[in-house]
């Protein structure tokens, strides 16, 4: 499973599984307190991306509501946290599907290789034209073999426009800006975070460093050496010069807040 | 082995062992060719550094040279060599002894991951404190960790400065003077060519695609994707905003040519 929303769709709908097969309980009150833990333990899990947080908690809301209406059953409440698990999925999968048709292209993504694994495999599945090349070949790129353009992902775009994206993407920008390409973030609206409103506020989620000591369990980094290995960087809104392109539009980083306001904050209650 | 002066080294080395074995001849002709054909071989598989290059044609010209002596033997022919060899051999390692007592610090260096295993176990072989990172990582690094200089090695720097090494310096450099910090390259003399004006002039050695679509062995590429491996950037001089630390002082890559035409066109004989 590869991306923000498409991890926080999976990991809501593994506890509507868990619902399902008669997790949690007895009782509403226990039901309501064991989703709502349930949901804040995956939210530790992404702290960067948005997507998990914001899923998390509209549907411990959901319940919450739910359990609280007259004649309230323990089925009633899982039922109704399955429905919006299923309705949410299915919104989040049409706002990807509006994104793909625009098109992304190819890169490595050291230290895990999602580049070479994953966004390789999709590029080849979709027939797009893609070269593979290693994260430190972007510049040599941009300067010898014709780059009209910088499209990445993004885990969380803030108001202000700075956006939480792979670590790599910071440089990416910087290296971009200095070829005077255009650099785009491309990511559906419910990736945006208008309650943030820059990206110092957002928490850089640091993983184990075996992932790059290590290849496929083999140690490759000499003994003794330290490590840091931070999952995500933030690129501040002045380096994303082409704009933000979500399933709304495109828009410059100054014009998220104002272009997003009525969709996310109906959505966000906020 | 690592770093182009090393490599040159023991790819001079072999031939004094073939040499010294009796390989090549009978005859003088027919000796001198051989080290000539040979040497002509090593460089090809070293295009981009200048170093292999530079002891390649020292070396066939000597042997050219102890050949036309009167009197001259096989024997001298092969004795000749070798000394010259072991003799460029203490030299290189004492620019070399100098240049490693100012220190270098830390990389993982893709797709060959030199940083995570070379350049990793020398630092702490030295106890240099040092902290490995993705390649990924290192404008992250710049704008979080307090980064005051960057200094990469040369695998050829050229008249005007312009400096070709391991593939990633030229995103380093651009992201380095994104951020303000002086950018260093440490090479010794012998990595200096004046025989070329710019880095336009500077053959890119291609490797094969398995390096970036293969890790220790198996694949982790999505079957069908294409593939770019340069082995190594040109770092155009304006970026080496701090200058080129050699074992004969630092030198602003404006001021290069000056200060080492003594010393170089002696040794070059241009």
């Amino acid at each position: 499973v590869r991306g923000a929303p498409a991890i926080a769709l999976v990991g809501c709908l593994s506890l509507a599984v868990e619902l399902q097969t008669g997790a949690g309980g007895p009782g509403l009150a226990a039901l309501v307190a064991f989703v709502r833990d349930k949901l804040s333990f995956l939210v530790t899990a992404r702290p960067t991306a948005v997507n998990m947080a914001r899923a998390a908690r509209d549907l411990a809301d959901a319940a919450a509501r739910e359990a609280e209406r007259e004649g309230a059953t323990e089925e009633a409440v899982r039922e109704r946290y399955r429905d919006l698990e299923l309705c949410e999925h299915w919104e989040e999968r049409s706002r990807q599907r509006e994104l793909t048709l625009r098109g992304p292209r190819g890169g490595t993504t050291r230290p895990y290789n999602q580049g070479a694994r994953l966004t390789a495999f999709e590029l080849v599945y979709e027939q797009i034209p893609a070269t593979l090349i290693a994260d430190s070949m972007a510049a040599a790129a941009m300067a010898h073999r014709g780059v009209s353009a910088v499209i990445v992902g993004a885990d969380r775009v803030v108001a202000n426009g700075d956006t939480a994206n792979k670590v790599g993407t910071y440089q990416l920008a910087i290296v971009a800006k200095h070829h005077g390409i255009p650099f785009y973030v491309a990511a559906p609206s419910s990736s945006c975070d208008l309650r943030l409103e820059t990206g110092r506020e957002i928490i850089i989620e640091e993983r184990p460093s075996q992932e790059l000591t290590d290849v496929n369990g083999v140690r490759i980094a000499a003994p003794g050496i330290g490590v840091w290995n931070p999952a995500f960087d933030v690129t501040p809104h002045d380096l994303i010069t082409g704009g933000i392109i979500t399933e709304l539009g495109v828009f410059a980083p100054e014009d998220l807040r104002a272009a997003l306001t009525t969709t996310i904050s109906s959505r966000d209650g906020t």
